[in-house]
């Protein structure tokens, strides 16, 4: 049975939750950014982006500026950018696409050469600098802008500049005679190569992919006079683990270094699998997936838990207030599992996505649509994140952009396409992951076929999805992991439930209405004790959102409450951000009457008193000002 | 009432518990240290200190190796050796010593210069790196071995070879036309010229120190064409704090900075204090010492919150696994308390100054005297320990000798000097600070008396004491702060208690036996809730030992034990070690058949199990091999 790919355009969202996010992102974030690419938003720093295109297309004159990757801003401004038309199909935004993708076009050699950075600053290095350039990094961010461009206006003019960059990259790398043996230094083309073997059917993109996933890990790690394996061992933390080359995919069994890179890596690595219907390489997969989710990943989906090397660490090593949690790898998390569902639709896969979007991914844009998260902690103290070095890599409020840029464009890409995340399809069978109000159109062996969902997730258990199309279609209905009492009724009936892998399977007729119900508790969380930083804590969960406690809701000294584990939560509607479902949970807190200023340790047991604590989806702290916030509290 | 200097020939101790470690340190870890000195330890990292000072004394020929304030490390050795002549007046290390002063004095210049690192590398750099030369650093250590060395031989020739060098200083550093207007880099002079001034009045030692205590912080901050100010800037673990330079003594409101440099500024301050009788100095020197005991420092008499800069933080900031902790600086704040008690006999001082001593200076060397740890961490989670960034100041072992040696003849030279700690006496008032058996001659107005204590601490809370020596004297007998039914028998009569600042006011005949007793029991402690990494957990201590859980004791998954508060520790006496007190605690554990090694969150409450956590005294730890280690439990 045929997997079938969802065009982004297919997926138009929807949805109650999601819809002023998204309308924010395309009104304002995606113009906005547009302003600072091009060096035009007062107190953002200059991007420079769109200048570095120009100078190397000899349209204007001077250096390049920004870091080495700066051309993949603009390319994940492109890729979000169509995605919004899907929304408001602007004339601004697609005059600022076309302008766009002619200054690409004009920057672009000969030969289809198109990295700025090495075309102005650096045009005897070319393919030299394989291990830190990222010129491959740069042409699949574009590659993946192209598919999305074409996919939603039909244009396929930055798809053919990108042809000829990756007929480029064809000939400069493989195992031929003259040509360079190796990989990307930072992965990411091999997943937009796969989208463009999907949106075209050429398998040259695919046999790239192939090679650069399977290649990956062989020695010599990148160049030969790279001497990457030297240098690189004068920092422990970007040795060949950093770049996931210590070894074959297939020989990795823990996910190790820059977490970005990670999990781009296994993305790529999971659409060859699709295609290769390889199991040794799924196995592979589910070999690193065990260990990310079983033992490397936070409750609010983050990975990657060290700032040096922006990178995983050990099993177990969960720090709450020094990890690095990148926003970019909470994206990448989703993007793999969303692979993964592709390849295997469990429902463990959706339920690590959701955590994954609704979690790191959301707090790492401020309800503003302006101001930015790279770090996600999952505690902070303000005074102690402004002034210990290990926590240098920490920023206690959200910034307007970053000098480098990464998970602003990112986050609104991931916005603008969320509609790619809903549904997989193979043949006539379609699976809904996640319960966002959505408008689809599904191109079935049976015909086509729309679903029309309407839902009221995060804060409730209820969506309604009405179905028109040709019978012959079987729809796969989530059972979310933490759901209580899941039903579906159809055209108001009862259905009994058949669970597969998690999902409840149904065969609509036209015109069918599906009503999906599911109790959601706010439940206390524990970690696994091998998790030392979570010992003797519990957070709060609802849904898929993680809860957390702030300042301005409960003062401070946070850290100091103790939650009592028998009194289940309490769920409280609340006016704050649009309306939100709040928790609040009862403990005890430290009688300060019994602690002066200057004393440090007493006599046990010290006098507490009975206090409760407000919380709110994780995903929202950092709105109300600078403030302590804390997830994992002490729990009894 | 005039402060009596009691000279470290006075007091020997003799004691149950210390005797042991003491006899190890003058019988193996004096001669071991010369033989490293002397580059002649197998398996230990060349030091090259003597080879320097006979390179700088063309005994030899060769560069100058080491850090530049190499010089120290033999300057330790030297007042070390020389208490170590108190216990054992060993012909091997005498000769050493003059070997070592012959040396030293055929490498001092005709004006008195004597630091090899600018003898031999830099000649022309003399008295022109304030800020980071430690030439004034290595002159104080120098200095104070000259003093030890002639209270203990009564041969002066060291000390003659450091007045020539302190009178060389005295010329260069002043107020006067044409001298450099400035303060020691790294304070330890200052406390070292007040030794000197006590041991031959001579007021000449006192100005230069009264000088440098009072003019630190002015600017520029230490010379114009450092730019110093300017160039520590770029890194902020290094700036004017560091060096306690950012404020005059009496604007420091907080402990800031190098946590050894600060604490033995503090030191220095507070003899000049006594000498000049200012009441404004010793108030500063209590804000200060209000604020590192009342927010800064460790249950184990730590302090230096961080590895960058090996320094204080910000107020209850006390990171119990990233700490830095350095045995140098439980040192210096052992070395602070004494002279606080000698300007004001409060017990408060007198049972940080035991903390210290009891816990984080003596978990500096290991049972065998020939390990060492720089830093003292209060959990060890190995595998983190060894992996992580933010640990990598922390050493998971104690290591034979460190290629910057300051700590392992700093904890030699406090061990064969710990009579010094043992009383401070005015006129004919004299105030028994610890409770370590000891005999001591005591020169009062009255005449000599002799003071002999037999103790069983700190395992008992039981000593006896028996005076002889004539009428007129007053003991002050310490009523430490965790004692409990606290009583004096005197010939076998109880004693009215009469307390000052909580000490017992006892006025002895001549062959009164006095016979203190006290009880300990082991306490849980808690931590000030300002204290996150603290907050929901508990320790335990008796009398003056903080108590941790080692996984040679109790596994692995030390986070994971809760303590249950409502059961008292229990006490049992163990063989490990020649016979210690240990302590056991009830509580609960994870059961972990309902946690498989893949699943990381799970709905609360987990269930848990009895179980107990046996402890052993904290610096007792890791000596029995690598492994987790835990002071603060979790604790309900």
């Amino acid at each position: 049975m045929q997997n079938v790919e969802i065009g982004v355009g297919q997926v138009k969202v929807n949805d109650g939750f999601w819809n002023r996010r998204i309308q924010n992102a395309v009104e304002n974030v995606v113009p906005y950014q547009w302003r600072v690419l091009n060096d035009r938003e007062p107190g953002a720093e200059p991007s420079h982006a769109m200048q570095n295109y120009r100078i190397a297309a000899g349209l204007a004159e001077g250096e390049f500026q920004g870091f080495q990757f700066q051309d993949s801003d603009l390319a994940k401004w492109i890729e979000a950018a169509s995605y919004s038309l899907i929304y408001d199909d602007s004339p601004e935004i697609r005059a600022a696409l076309r302008e766009a993708i002619d200054v690409i076009g004009k920057a672009q050699q000969p030969d289809g050469y198109l990295d700025t950075h090495y075309i102005i600053k650096k045009p005897d290095r070319k393919w030299k600098e394989i291990a830190h350039g990222h010129e491959l990094y740069c042409a699949g961010h574009l590659l993946e802008a192209a598919v999305a461009y074409r996919a939603v206006t039909g244009d396929d003019s930055l798809l053919r500049i990108m042809e000829k960059n990756v007929d480029l990259i064809r000939s400069v790398f493989g195992k031929g005679e003259g040509q360079i043996d190796s990989y990307p230094g930072h992965e990411e083309i091999e997943l937009a190569l796969m989208k463009a073997f999907r949106a075209t059917g050429d398998r040259k993109y695919y046999e790239l992919a192939e090679y650069f996933i399977e290649n990956r890990g062989s020695r010599p790690a990148f160049l030969e006079e790279e001497r990457f394996l030297e240098l690189s061992g004068q920092n422990r933390w970007l040795e060949a683990d950093y770049h996931q080359a210590h070894a074959k995919l297939r020989d990795q069994k823990t996910a190790e270094g820059h977490a970005v890179r990670a999990m781009y890596f296994y993305t790529g690595a999971a659409d060859v699998a699709l295609e290769k219907n390889d199991p040794t390489l799924k196995a592979a997969l589910d070999t690193l997936w065990k260990n990310v989710t079983g033992r490397r990943m936070y409750v609010t989906g983050g990975v990657g838990s060290q700032g040096d090397g922006e990178r995983f660490t050990i099993d177990y090593d969960l720090p709450n207030d020094t990890c690095y949690t990148e926003t970019c790898a909470a994206i990448g998390l989703a993007m793999w599992a969303l692979r993964m569902l592709r390849l295997d639709p469990d429902v463990r896969y959706a339920d690590v996505m959701e955590r994954a979007l609704y979690n790191n991914v959301l707090s790492g844009i401020s309800e503003d649509g302006e101001h930015y998260f790279y770090v996600n902690p999952l505690m902070l103290k303000p005074d102690v994140a402004k002034y210990r070095r290990d926590h240098e890599s920490v920023e206690p409020e959200r910034v307007k952009w970053f000098g480098c840029a990464c998970c602003p464009p990112n986050v609104i890409r991931t916005l603008c396409g969320l509609g790619s995340y809903v549904y997989t399809q193979r043949g006539g069978d379609v699976w809904q992951h996640l319960y966002i109000g959505n408008e689809a159109v599904l191109h079935t062996p049976a015909g086509d076929a729309s679903l029309s969902t309407v839902s009221s997730m995060p804060w409730k258990g209820r969506a309604q999805i009405v179905y028109h199309g040709p019978s012959g279609v079987t729809l796969h209905l989530r059972v979310p992991s933490y759901a209580k009492d899941f039903a579906i009724m159809r055209n108001g009936e009862p259905v009994s439930l058949e669970l597969e892998q998690g999902y409840a399977r149904v065969c609509p007729a036209d015109g069918d209405c599906l009503e999906v119900s599911f109790g959601m508790d706010a439940q206390f969380v524990q970690a696994n004790p091998r998790v030392t930083e979570d010992c003797g804590k519990a957070c709060v969960c609802r849904g898929p959102l993680v809860y957390c406690a702030e300042e301005a809701d409960n003062g401070t000294l946070l850290g100091d409450f103790t939650a009592d584990l028998a009194e289940p939560p309490r769920v409280e509607e609340r006016e704050l951000f649009g309306g939100i479902t709040g928790v609040t949970v009862s403990g005890t807190r430290s009688d300060m009457a019994g602690w002066d200023e200057d004393t440090l340790y007493r006599t046990a047991p010290a006098a507490r008193v009975p206090a409760s604590l407000r919380l709110i989806p994780y995903f929202l702290w950092n709105n109300r000002g600078l403030g302590e916030m804390l997830v994992w509290m002490n729990a009894r």
